[in-house]
């Protein structure tokens, strides 16, 4: 008895020791987390919430007021100057490292010495009205040198005399009409146009394929004045004296002319001028409406139709050449604007990722301006600023986002995107295999109404939930959310109940990430009521009256709307570059999809009898969406069920995500625009500005109506449509399983 | 006491319970793997050892015994039924997945009723002489039908009628010295030129260009005939009534010639044929000696240049035209040949990668054959065949690699590489972000020498290190490796003592993977000792006699030679596609570069004066080529210290590895050949078979010399010397650390 005695002791201890070590191997096993660095989306919000509340309306006051006060034109020395003063505060701010990133690239001055102006000649030559110099100088910048004058970068030099043509807006569609119903005739004209709802680059490619000599563009009132305003200094309004500076490049995504599809560094082989991209043969100049007055008032021939007629007092007759009495007066342009190559500064920011430091989220936007840049783009550059002085704060505190976050503050963006473009050229293997999303950040304020966003679709989701953690800067809407806000000023549609987003465009930075290289991208900024303030951006665009007061004094003597900007294009980053999963949405991909390729073919359906005869169909297009849209409702499955616990797993889905937008993007470009390569979204080439969905399809559409042939316009149509759906099908295939 | 003694006893089994839930814990702790699928070199390896071993000679006769009975021409039904079998074969031996993947592409047959033929008529338009119809059929095939006489695919229809001129080769060299030298004009004629040296389509566009009619290519002994080896069947020369089959376009990478970029599928927009790509104007057939001679032995005109003289019994004269006694006599080409849109078949296996399913290691090969195809391509897809049976058995043992293995069965490579083309271009998206490497399997075997590898440079390594795990094939050389073997045979060059590994160049299926693509491609095959074998290719290429038996019989009566190329293909896709780190190394192609480099400099040199003159310089790609050089060591270095046990390291050391190769694609491809844009390795235009380095300098430089802007000649060098700078600055850039 005893011995059993014994055994069954020993027995028991046995169980009590083995049951203790099996549980502490238990505990030790399910202690040990699967990965080290399993991902804390708990400390991620609360950073989220601790970024977004450093975010303060004085401190961007005081980077826009630092960033403002002297003019700082693309390749001139100060803004070198705030390009080296910029990195210098970042580095405090505390990125991992920050550089200046130089090109040569293609810029273009007014001749010093010789001064742009347009004149009336009486018949002896003698110039019996000229075209003010210069743009009176505002209030406090008196002593200010440097302000270029009011003029039209890239313009070739050139005195080109003869009668005016005024041809509203200079869109394709007013010279058919001109041409075809009014039956002038452009050649040997100069043409004069109102500025407004084309790019003006598209403006001078019209005219000069038009025929005529020169082209003199002028800001109306009926375009650019708002009602009940006063013109600066005493409200936002532009003076009669002001004009729009501007570039008039068809560059077509290319960057910097001499050096397309390469970064303009010291060994790089330069196109000559000759054969430098976008460069236009007839000479340009802008002009403000006081001096349009005296261009337009004695202008003869027929009277326009009503919708070509602007704000002005005057008949807008339309030419050829002044009335009667005046026949003998021609117009003469003289223009001795220079090209020279120059060196501009880009300045790169760095946040090394924790985890996954090959995935890049950047935020960008440019620092030159065309003067003083109150509000494009130092109302952006102040947002940037902001941005990385809070993030600097996180990183303080212990943060470090899962991916590399970039920042960067671009040049020569007013010269044709230059400086962002030769950088997406020089880094465009690294972007294209680790770039998550690109937010751009222009100018952060065109009104005082509400939020305006334009983003790829996969971040509209992103975009909501983002909004609704950022509080309304509208007086009287404390405890609104910017969301709520935004929502009851700018409903999207009839069939959808939340705050519009639009497409993306181009004439800014983001276009090389989003249109050339098919990075997810987005913009924001606070902008005015659509419905009641038609002018085309905002009354003192590019002139001398953009100022530090205009913004203090107008648009946001808070500088609670430009903190509601930062917030929303920090949040983004933010967001996209801490969280385990991309909150990138490939439903909404599908949703637009839909919602384009309907849209598209109900502008074919314009032509019902080609369509029949060239038998032209969209159905290869809607079932290329059709199958985009379940591929992407089952990949949204999918990821609700990963384990977020296996990185690997995490980084296949990710890398799915990434890739979406990418593949939209067709190597081979858009007809005759290399550089242009989203099939989805990119400008017309009739517009630079607007973003048109399925843009191949679009411009093959545009022009069916101005072919000699059509079955060989509507054969474009049917390779277009074929295109954009195999596009929609590869799309479709990257989001299925991956093996 | 008592208390005390119980509070001891107490505190010891306290720390009894403590001491063995803690070294539970510990246990557990440890034992847990830091990530669940830590990989496990030692089995992989393993494993390979049996991938090898399970490769049988006598599976491999097996396999191309079964593929070779009948004709299975590209667009065939005996072709579909091997793709049908193979499918089904590779479902038995246990691929996850196994697909038919059509396409509808352009081929081109000899019309059935009006068949080829050159004739020599008289001056009453009589037909004197006539070259043959068909190839005598070897014995054993006599029954057999849709046997496709030889012809030029894709010749246009045509009777020409004209001198005939003999050029040679037909180089863009022979051409010159015709015109330049002997003052020779084309115009008007038809061209006669023997094949090899270059691929017979830059003959074809040689001819036109210069103004020919027609064109008639036929294999000189001189250049298909071993000494001392009796005719097929009697050994394995090429009879003199056996002729080359072959397609004459000039696709550069296009594939399907009516849908340049996007695949050939239902919905798919085509070009009209005058538009397709690569297509080319003048009529073009294909003959044996025996024809050859008859057309050659009374030519007139100039006695040809020692060089220009083959092995024929004729004075190799050049014309035009033939002896004064003959002069009346004119030569006639009797073309019908059809091209016609046909259904082509892929098939593609998989094999899920368990770890990284979104990582493709690709093994592929075409199916199509002129005729029988017993080399080519069916002695490659029989080792493609034996590679899948033995990947299916080490699945059903219980391995799974890493990444995904992606099997191909490729249609009408014969027709321009359009299978794979076709393939790459649908798949393109997901090729670019996950392709790992492409290995090719055409012939695998053209000699009976040694091995003949051409590869991408990273992939040196694993070549060697690879063949040294695999027996020679050779008798006797028991224990002898096929490094060993090889190496023996095959010195690279002076300067490295190892055995020598070639350039890729084209005129096989990796050519969209490697040239468009930019994925690190590579093939291997058994071949002639190149020091003392001179004729191109192997004698019977593209002709009746590749039979099964001229393999069984003459080059491999053991398929031992065949099972090592087995082994080598087979071999590398493991390895890269189980291998925890990528075996790509990235120091072998900075030492690559750096030769390329200076051989292109060399080049360049020719032209002293010129260069002084044109202000050109190399030392942009020099310094290029440092600068990747360096970035490459480091990387090289941090490889070896990355922790292998955190798979998000690997995976992005692994990702670095990979784009690598793709960081040396221009998307703006090579100048007029949008499909060929990898910077470092394209054919040159004048010959699509042998790769060159840099080839936009290349081809620059080959232009100089018949150029009648020598400064734009000279622009345009320094323009490629800028591009080839800026790539390999670009491609060091992917190697440094990513943030």
């Amino acid at each position: 008895m005893k011995k059993e005695g014994r055994l069954i002791r020993w027995i028991g201890w046995i169980v009590v020791v083995t049951t203790l070590l099996l549980l502490g191997f238990i505990i030790g096993w399910f202690a040990k987390p699967t990965h080290p660095n399993t991902p804390d989306n708990t400390a991620s919000s609360k950073y989220l919430r601790e970024f977004l509340d450093e975010m303060q309306p004085d401190q961007i006051r005081e980077h826009l007021r630092k960033f403002t006060r002297l003019p700082h034109l693309a390749g001139t020395e100060q803004n070198l100057i705030y390009a080296e003063q910029i990195m210098k505060e970042w580095q405090e701010y505390g990125l991992d490292s920050v550089e200046m990133v130089p090109y040569d690239v293609l810029l273009s001055y007014p001749n010093v010495s010789q001064p742009n102006y347009i004149s009336i000649v009486d018949k002896l030559g003698s110039e019996v009205f000229n075209t003010s110099l210069a743009e009176p100088v505002p209030e406090g910048y008196e002593d200010v040198s440097n302000i270029v004058p009011p003029y039209s970068a890239f313009s070739p030099k050139g005195q080109p005399e003869g009668d005016l043509l005024y041809v509203n807006y200079g869109r394709t569609e007013d010279f058919f009409q001109l041409q075809r119903e009014m039956g002038i005739n452009v050649t040997g004209n100069i043409v004069i146009v109102r500025y407004g709802k084309i790019f003006r680059g598209n403006k001078v490619k019209n005219a000069m394929l038009a025929g005529a000599k020169g082209i003199v563009m002028f800001s109306d009132p009926g375009d650019y004045w708002a009602a009940g305003v006063k013109p600066y200094p005493d409200g936002w309004n532009i003076p009669g004296g002001g004009a729009q500076r501007g570039n008039v490049l068809n560059l077509n995504g290319a960057g910097d002319p001499l050096t397309p599809g390469y970064p303009a560094k010291e060994y790089t082989h330069r196109l000559s001028l000759e054969d430098g991209v976008g460069l236009l043969k007839i000479p340009v100049h802008p002009i403000g409406f006081h001096d349009a007055i005296n261009l337009l008032k004695n202008m003869g021939g027929p009277i326009p139709p009503n919708n070509w007629k602007g704000g002005l007092n005057v008949s807008y007759r339309i030419g050829p050449g002044f009335t009667d009495e005046f026949k003998s007066q021609k117009v003469r342009m003289n223009i001795h604007t220079n090209n020279q190559v120059t060196r501009i500064y880009n300045v790169i920011g760095r946040i090394r990722g924790a985890l996954e430091p090959d995935r890049y989220v950047i935020l960008g936007g440019h620092r030159d301006a065309w003067v003083f840049g109150g509000i494009d783009p130092m109302s952006g550059a102040a947002v940037v600023h902001e941005t990385v002085r809070s993030a600097g704060r996180l990183l303080s505190k212990g943060w470090r986002p899962r991916r590399t976050l970039i920042f960067a503050s671009w040049d020569a963006e007013e010269f044709g995107l230059q400086g962002s473009t030769e950088w997406a050229e020089d880094n465009a293997k690294l972007l294209q295999e680790r770039a998550v999303a690109y937010i751009n950040a222009d100018s952060a304020i065109e009104g005082m109404y509400t939020l305006r966003v334009d983003c790829t679709p996969s971040l509209h989701t992103l975009v909501y939930d983002l909004t609704k953690q950022i509080a309304s800067p509208e007086e009287g809407e404390e405890g609104v959310s910017l969301y709520d806000s935004w929502h009851k000023r700018d409903n999207w549609t009839n069939d959808r109940d939340a705050p519009r987003i639009s497409k993306l465009g181009s004439g800014s930075d983001f276009e090389a990430y989003f249109i050339r290289l098919g990075i997810a991208a987005g913009r924001s900024r606070y902008t005015k009521n659509k419905k009641t303030e038609r002018y085309s951006s905002y009354p003192v665009y590019h002139s001398v009256y953009e100022t530090f007061e205009i913004v203090e004094k107008f648009y946001d003597p808070s500088f609670k709307r430009l903190r509601a900007v930062a917030q929303v294009r920090g949040g983004l980053i933010f967001q996209l570059a801490d969280s385990l999963l991309l909150p990138l949405d490939v439903n909404q991909y599908a949703d637009a999809l839909g919602k384009y390729a309907q849209s598209i073919a109900l502008l074919a359906q314009r032509h019902p009898e080609e369509m029949t005869m060239y038998k032209v169909s969209f159905d290869s297009l809607f079932s290329a969406v059709e199958n985009f849209t379940v591929a992407a409702s089952d990949f949204h499955e999918r990821l609700q069920t990963v384990n977020k616990a296996d990185p690997l797993q995490v980084r296949v889905m990710n890398d799915q995500l990434m890739y979406l937008e990418r593949a939209f993007i067709d190597p081979l470009g858009l007809p005759g625009r290399p550089f242009y390569r989203h099939v989805i979204f990119a400008p017309s080439r009739h517009n630079k500005y607007a973003g048109e969905s399925f843009p191949g399809i679009y411009d093959a559409l545009f022009d069916i109506e101005n072919s000699a042939d059509a079955e060989k316009a509507w054969e474009e149509v049917k390779r277009q449509i074929s295109i954009a759906a195999f596009t929609v099908h590869a799309a479709a295939m990257t989001l299925t399983p991956p093996a």
